[in-house]
This record gives structure tokens, C-alpha cells and sequence, in this order.
């Protein structure tokens, strides 16, 4: 109970000094790597840069007791933060009071959901999001990022969480651009750029593979102590060029959220739907890791980790925070063991607020603006539209969709359309089930359809065999296939439903059986089950159904066949044969 | 073409004596029905009674040339009045010009809503809703309808159509109740029933079984002849008891829908659920009785049929229809044979309305909310309840749900909550698929459950068997059972998934099978499927996956197990060994 809870007590009674260094090192690499983005991160949502520090502290120390994956880097991230700046521009004007305070309630609720969700064991839900949805969604609201930070990057006023709100706005103002800003933020992406692809260069040169990535994740903050140190020795705030500022050095006050009720209300929804997001995401990304060292997650404490650590965030007035994807494989490489890697990279971000803030002084907001249009772009990735599209056109078409949607309408319009998308693209494609009638190949127990292959049949005995659990949504098609069989077939005097694939049976589609088997024997039509697996046999024993079948229940096809057929000569048969099609595919 | 769109055209030329006196036959005795119910259900939608009867005449005769079923009577249909008053009210005042002109908006919205539907093929959309949830709906909307209609049994005005507004209506009002009015109204519900009950009885007084079934359904005809003749002789309107009143005599005037669009835009929700509803309940019914005398119908053209009725019903100032239960069952009966009886009725109705509205004046309006309130009870439905109970908690859970949200919200909250549940419960159940860790029955080719069985297993071959269709919401499960099973043992060297019952692997499930793949891979796994089946395989030619897979797709598990195991001993199993649980049930 204690273990399952608090999965703290499972690692930290067996820490030892060669954990602790793993551990040290991992952090400090994390530590470097978290400021840049977590500056950045607050100001995609539209908060002070210094918010996204807050986030990055109380949070990870709540993980590390909270959660079950042993490297997840939890903190600000770029999805979630536009998800949250789109929220909040709804209930408050950005750079007000009301904004950050509402930023903290988002946070708080988003919390709270998580970690209800957690104890309810509500986990599953985030199963609803498939894959091609959510890679639809990162890729999308890359487009959508990296458009919003534009804005930052040529020294405009930022306005709008949609394409369309933000073209317009850069269009308005593309006269107020700010040249040297302007200037300032092309040579970041440039260098950003720069580093990103210079691993292999840096391996010619004969550099250890492992030190040439880690510096490579250190481009940002290379560019970040670039571009200040130039923007202090030409004072280009004089000029115009926007700067961080003034920070105050001291730790994250106390976060106290909005006691308007009507902002908890307008939030409400937002929070869900970045918990959801934000747990998809870490946990994918916890399972993947943990995988690899043979360590197990457990998706609804995972939920309650995430859960406790948004509501730390907004204790020390952060904003929504959750697993990050780059740090977080950082990490891992890094050799992190536990969650106390993250506490200590907590402890390097809390000395950092508290005094070398005034180092930031000088960084400019463009420089921040590069870092998330270069980290955006990574998330854009038509490789995975190409492939769906080619398994399969459904899966492709809600993929595109929601990437239109969310595109045209932002990430929560995506999202509600994507989840609908794939439930119906599901319910639609087991809603016609293969099915197929089918004949004995001769001299074996076997049977295969009768429009494939060379098999046995007869006019009498009909063996349908139905490859799809029977629910309500194909309860009817399965009314409508049997009907249409038994009409067909004047002769007809069994039919034998086959039910080896058959995983559930729900009262929708019992109905429908016992409306088969009432309707066949009107028709003077026995009706049969062969195959029918161990649960759904005991299930059906909660009915009357079996009492009240004409026929009877077969182990398999070919006892149902040979008895059935007893007295009788079959006809060979094949695909050119008089029965009638009802191979369907969905 | 032409026979798919016109089905009139099958059965027309082949037109004889013999049918056409079967039809007239069936065509007297419904005519003979459908005006008592024709003018409560206009009454139960708030409309003037002889609406009712213009909904009786066009749509017949649109449905005999469109539709496929022989024996479907259209007509207005209880619970349908009660969605059309429902959805009226939001629009209108009950009474006014634009409430008789929001009816017919309504009903020719839904008829283009529902030809649309059949000129796209979305037959299938109706399967969302399960046959627990319709029960429930009907269950709900005969306590809704009976209770609607006590006002009207004691004179009060009515008021409102959820269950709240109508019990606080009846209650500030009871001071208001008109006794005379309140005693025709108890006399003629004890009339109704007592016909109901008499069929035994007339049967032992020697009457024809078939005879005394049809006089039992002419009883609302004689209640009110009765209670007309009654209300005439003793001058009763004078003593204040409602009656039908004035009539106009003449065919329906030609019906105008609304122009404004804004009640377009408010009655199209409501239409679509009328028209789904409708259609589910018609298809069921003229299925049910197709395969009876082995017929066959098809829903898209059903929908079709349906949607040039409502048209038709619009068209001639009509509410919108559907098939009715009651007159259909009895139509069967009495013999109809092709859906000219239906028009033959029509032609009746036409008569009645040119030439004995006068009659119908002293009709009281108590008797006819008798009426309503006699059929609408014998929509309740504890039975399927119960029933659904001991099949399923969780169907039967969907169902209650709709219950209690159509008694408190309304008949369009029931049918969305109850199309939401089903189809959560659903995604829920397969969310977390049976699967089962098998071992080889000694001696045999035959696997089965671990925990179940005496069999062979392997600290080295894991045979998991997956009892569903692989989709996204149990992708991220099957990942979770799969690197479960790898941390629990390690020697493990060969993964085999049994895909036997699964039916389907979607975008989503793909891309957790190549996690798996390159997971299993880090850890030394080798990954193989076993009895892929042939769809299943098709699809996943079209992706790299079966390139990539570190190892092999076996055609049964048998292979699989015999050539994995080459070179070394299995060991004996049973349900106490200490390979860990896997079996999971929804």
C-alpha cells in the first residue's frame, strides 16, 4: 500500500554512494539544459520568463516521491505551455495580475484532475488519444509554436494561439518589426542550428560520442550566454532590443489561485485536456525508457506523481508542468537512477533563481524565441503522416484532421476532434465485421471460405463464421447478414454461427441472437454455435439464451459439421459457386 | 438503379386481385386505428389534434413508393410527438402560427436529414444506439408521455416535457383540476384497459382467436364514440370540458416552413435525433417482421422512405413520422401484403378528414390523453432491465443512465448520454483485452491458459494469446502486458503473440507492436507472431513492420512452440507455477 503510493520508499532505503553520483551528474546536466527552456516555455505562455523557474523546482521534488519512473524530467514543455497561454488568454489580460494568478489555478486544477484520475484508477482514459492523433497534434502545434514565437523573434507584440489570429497580427505589423531584435534572433536559430547538427562533425573530430551529444544539448545555453554577453556590451536594450530584465532573486512565492469561481469554471475543461495531453506524453515516454532497463511504470500512480506535481507548481506559482521529452532522454542517458536526479537538478535550478538571476538581465527575448521556433520544428514530423497514410486511409484521415483542426482552431479543438475521429473510425470499422461463409477442404477438420477456396458445402448446413466481437454496433449488421442468408436460401435448414473470434458478447447483441434464433425458427431454420471461447460461454449462461436455442452448441466447426451433415452427401463447391456473397469488408 | 431507389417499382406490376383485397382488408382495420392515436400524438406535441391527421394522408403514400418494408404503417408515433413538442417549445409558443410552422420545419428537416443520410449509405449510424439504451429511452419516454398527460386528463394545462416541470405544473395546479373533465377522462382509461384485458376473455366466449385480437385494438375507436356521443348528449363543453372542437373539412393545406433561419438552426439537433430515433425504431420493426415471411429490407433505402414521408408530412402541414408499433404489427396481421395497403389507409384518413371531422367535435380531449396514457404505459419495460442486470452490470448501468437523464433532462440528453455510455462502455471493455499466457496440452498440438490447464511452458517462450482486436485504446495495454511479462522473467528469449482473435491492428497498434519489437530487442527478446490471420496480414504488408520484426510470424502456435523449443526441455506447468498472472477480465 505504501509502496504503491509512495513509490519513494521502493529506491530511497537502498540508495548508495554510486547511485548519488549517477544521479549528481545527470542533474547537473539537466540543470544547465532546464533554464534556457524553462525561460522560454513561460513565455509561450505568455508569463514572466522567471515563472517558468518556479515551475521547475517544488514540482520535481514531488515527482521524485510521487512517481514511478526512475528518469522522467519533469517541468515546463512546449505543448503543454501553448496549450496553457491559449487557456488563459480567455479568462485574463497576459501580463496582468489575473493572468499569472489564473496560470496558478490551471495549474492547480490540472493537478487535482491528474491525481483524482490516479486514484480512480482512471489511467485508461488516456488510451482514447491513438497515436496518429497525438503525432498529428505535436505536429501541428510545432507549426503552431514556432508561428507564435515570430512574433518574438522581429520584436512584434505576440497575439493569438491560432495560424490565423498570428498571420494576421505579423501581417498588421510587419512595419513595427525591429531590426536589430530581428537581427539578434536570426543569428540564435542560426547557431541553434548550428550545434543541433554538429555531432557528427564533432565526431570527426575525434570526440567521444556521449560528450559530443551532451554538448550538443548545450547549444541553447551557449547561445543564451552569447547573445546576453552581446546585449550587454553594445547595450541593446538602449536600442530597443527586448531583454528579460529585472528578476527578482529569491524563491518561488506562494501561489494563491483565482478565487473567482468563474475562472475555475472557464478552466476547467483547458485543465483536463492538458492533464490528458501532458500524462499521454510522460507516460509514453516513462514506458519507453523504463522498457529499456526491464523496469515496469504504473500508468495511474503515474497520474498521481504528475497530478502532485502540478499541484506543487502552483504552490510555488508555476504554471502547468509535465514530463519534457529532451531532458528527459537526456537524463536517462545521463545515467540518472532514480528520481533523486531530479530533486538535485531541482536544487541547481533553486540556486540558480536565487543568485544568478541578475545574469539573465541581459538575455534577450528573441534569443528565447529562436530556442522554441528551432525546438518546435523538431516536432513536425510528415514522416509518420506518410506512413499512417500508407497502413491505412482512415487512420491517415483522422490524423489530418486533427492536424487541420488544430491548426484552424488550437490544440484543444484538435484534440476533442481527433479522440471523436478515432472512437468513430473504430466503431465504423467493426461495425460491418468480416464475416464468411465457409465449407470443409476435403478430408480435413479445417474450414475456409468458400469464395477463396476449394472446399465442401452445403444448401442445408450454412457454417458462417463471424470475425468480430458482436456488440451493439454490429448487432443489427449481424441481424441483416443472417436474414439475408436465410432468404437466399430456400433450402437452408441449419445455420452454424462460428464464434472463434468472437471476444465478447454485450446485451445488444444477445438481443439480436435471440431475435436470430426466434426468426429462424419461424423459418423453419435450427440456428447453432460452434467455438464459442470460455468467457463469453459464461457469460451467456447469465442469460436464457442457451435454454432457448433451437440447435445446439458446438466445440468445433467440424463436430458441428460432420453431425449436421450426418445422412446427407455434401456438394464440392467453389468460388464460382450459387452461394450468395457475404464476405464483407469494413 | 431504378429498383434500388423506387422499390415500388418490384411489387407494382406484379399488382393482383388477390393482393389488393389482402391490402384493403389491413388497409380498413388500420384506417380504423390511426385516427384516435393520429390526433393524441398531435395533441401530446402540442399541436392542433387534426395535425395529426394530416400526418396520416402524403406520408403513406411517399413511404408505399420508397420504402422497402411491405407491412411499415407510418404515421406520427408517441415518443417522437413528445421529441417534437420537446423541441417545439424551445422555438414557440404552443398555440401560435409559428408553432404549427416550427412543426413543420421540423418535420421536413428531418426528412432531408434522413434522405441525405440514405443517399450516403449512413444506415449503420443508427447501430450507436444499443438496444439497452433504446429500451431505457422507451421505458423513460412512456413514464414521460403518461405523465404529460395527466394534465390534460384533469383539465389542467399542461406545461413542459422532463418530468420536473410537469409534476411542479401538476402540483401549483391542483386546485385548478376540472372534475368533470377528470371523470371522463379515469372512465375512459378503465374503458381502455378493460379491452385490453378482454382478449382471453372474448376467446372464451367462443370467439375466433384472430376476431377477438382486432376488436381488442379497435377499443380506443370505441371509447371514443362513446365518450363523444356522452359528451354531445349531455352538453358537456357547456359545463367547461375540453373538446377537439371545430374542424376544418378539407385536405391539408399546403405546409410552410419557417423563415427564419435561426429556428432552422435550433431545430436541427432535435431533427437529427428524431430522425435517428425514428429510423431505429422503424428498421427494427420492419426487420423483425421481414424475416418473418423471409423479406428482406434495406436500411439505407429505409431511410430513404422515411426521410420522403416527413418530406410529404412537411409538405402537407404535418409533424414528422415514423413507423408505428402498434398499426404495424396489426397491418401484418391483418394480412397487408404490399405497402399499397398503407396508401389504401391513406385514402381512408383523406375521407375521414374531408368528410366526418363534425363527428369528431364533442370528441372531449380527456379521452384522447386516455388513450395516450393506456399505450404509453405499455412502453415501460422492467423486464429487459432486469434481464440486462443479470447479463451485464455494466450495459445494464448505460441503460439506467438513460433512464434517469431522460426523465430529468429529456428525451435528447437520454439518447446522447446513452449513445455516449454504450459506446465508452464498450471502448472501456476493450480497453483492457483478455489475454492468457499459454502453455501445450502434453502430447498435443492444443495450447491453453496456464493458470487453467495441466500444460507445458517455458521460462524461455512466451506464448501470449490476445483475446481482441489490437486498436489504440488497448495499444499502450498490450505494451504495459508485454513489458510486464519481460520484467518478471528474465530468462525469457522468445516472445510468440497469439493473434488468433484479433481482428484488426489499427494505426496506432502497429506502431505499439514496433515499440515492442525494438523494446524487446534492447532486452534480448526476440519478437514473433503466430496465426496472423489474412486481412490482418494483408494490412501489415503495407508497413515495414513484418521487415523489422526480430523474429518470425508462425501459422500456428503448435509451429512456433516446436521450433523455438528445438534442443530444449519444456517444463511441466500447472496454475500454482510461478510464471506471474497475466489473465485479465474486463
Amino acid at each position: 500500500m505504501l509502496k504503491r503510493y509512495f513509490p519513494i520508499v521502493e529506491w530511497l532505503p537502498r540508495y548508495d554512494r554510486q547511485t548519488l553520483s549517477s544521479d549528481m551528474v545527470a542533474a547537473l546536466i539537466v540543470t544547465l539544459m532546464v533554464i534556457p527552456q524553462a525561460l522560454a516555455y513561460a513565455l509561450l505562455a505568455g508569463l514572466p520568463a522567471i515563472v517558468g523557474l518556479y515551475a521547475s523546482i517544488l514540482p520535481l521534488f514531488a515527482y521524485a516521491v510521487f512517481g514511478t519512473s526512475r528518469t522522467l524530467a519533469i517541468g515546463p514543455m512546449a505543448l503543454v505551455s501553448l496549450m496553457t497561454g491559449a487557456a488563459l488568454v480567455e479568462v485574463a489580460t497576459p501580463g496582468s495580475a489575473a493572468y499569472l494568478e489564473a496560470a496558478i489555478t490551471l495549474a492547480f486544477l490540472t493537478g487535482i484532475i491528474l491525481t483524482l484520475m490516479g486514484l480512480f484508477r482512471l489511467g485508461f482514459f488516456a488510451n482514447f488519444l491513438s497515436h496518429p492523433v497525438v503525432s498529428g497534434l505535436l505536429s501541428a502545434s510545432g507549426i503552431l509554436i514556432a508561428a507564435s514565437q515570430l512574433a518574438g523573434l522581429a520584436g512584434i507584440e505576440a497575439s493569438g494561439f491560432t495560424l490565423v489570429t498570428q498571420a494576421s497580427n505579423l501581417l498588421a505589423n510587419l512595419d513595427a518589426i525591429h531590426w536589430p531584435t530581428l537581427a539578434i534572433g536570426l543569428a540564435s536559430v542560426a547557431l541553434l542550428q548550428l550545434f543541433r547538427r554538429a555531432r557528427p562533425r564533432l565526431k570527426a573530430w575525434g570526440m567521444n560520442a556521449r560528450h559530443a551529444s551532451f554538448l550538443v544539448k548545450l547549444g541553447p545555453l551557449f547561445v543564451v550566454a552569447l547573445t546576453t554577453a552581446v546585449c550587454w556590451a553594445a547595450d541593446l536594450p538602449s536600442r530597443g532590443v527586448d531583454v528579460v530584465g529585472d528578476v527578482p532573486g529569491h524563491l518561488p512565492p506562494l501561489g494563491i489561485p483565482s478565487s473567482d469561481l468563474g475562472v475555475w469554471r472557464d478552466l476547467l475543461v483547458p485543465a483536463l485536456l492538458i492533464g490528458i495531453v501532458g500524462f499521454i506524453e510522460s507516460v509514453a515516454l516513462a514506458q519507453m525508457l523504463a522498457a529499456r532497463r526491464r523496469q515496469r511504470i504504473s500508468p495511474d500512480q503515474e497520474l498521481i506523481g504528475l497530478g502532485t506535481a502540478n499541484i506543487a507548481s502552483a504552490v510555488s506559482s508555476g504554471l502547468p508542468v509535465i514530463g519534457s521529452l529532451s531532458r528527459t532522454v537526456v537524463n536517462f542517458d545521463a545515467g540518472a537512477q532514480t528520481p533523486a536526479a531530479g530533486a538535485f537538478a531541482a536544487v541547481g535550478v533553486a540556486f540558480v533563481t536565487l543568485f544568478l538571476t541578475p545574469l539573465i538581465y541581459f538575455l534577450p527575448i528573441a534569443t528565447l524565441a529562436a530556442i522554441i521556433i528551432v525546438s518546435a520544428l523538431t516536432l513536425i514530423d510528415t514522416r509518420t503522416l506518410r506512413r499512417t497514410w500508407r497502413y491505412s486511409h482512415g487512420d491517415a484521415a483522422a490524423m489530418l484532421a486533427t492536424i487541420v483542426l488544430t491548426l484552424v482552431q488550437g490544440v484543444e479543438a484538435g484534440v476533442i476532434a481527433g479522440v471523436g475521429l478515432s472512437i468513430g473510425l473504430y466503431l465504423y470499422r467493426t461495425s460491418r465485421p468480416h464475416s464468411a461463409l465457409v465449407g470443409r477442404i476435403p478430408g480435413t477438420e479445417h474450414f475456409r471460405n468458400i469464395h477463396r477456396h476449394q472446399v465442401e458445402s452445403s444448401e442445408r448446413v450454412a457454417l458462417l463464421r463471424i470475425d468480430e466481437s458482436l456488440y451493439f454496433a454490429n448487432a443489427r449488421y449481424l441481424e441483416d447478414t443472417v436474414y439475408g442468408l436465410v432468404a437466399e436460401h430456400p433450402e437452408l435448414e441449419h445455420m452454424v454461427l462460428i464464434c472463434s473470434a468472437v471476444n465478447l458478447i454485450d446485451a445488444s447483441a444477445l438481443e439480436s441472437l435471440e431475435a436470430i434464433n426466434l426468426r429462424l425458427k419461424d423459418s423453419q431454420v435450427t440456428l447453432h454455435l460452434a467455438e464459442v471461447k470460455g468467457p463469453v460461454m459464461d457469460r451467456l449462461r447469465y442469460s436464457d439464451f442457451l435454454e432457448h436455442l433451437t440447435g445446439r452448441v458446438f466445440l468445433s466447426t467440424y463436430t458441428a459439421w460432420s453431425e449436421l451433415q450426418q445422412g446427407h452427401q455434401p456438394t464440392a463447391h467453389n468460388a464460382e459457386a450459387p452461394l450468395g456473397d457475404v464476405t464483407t469488408k469494413p
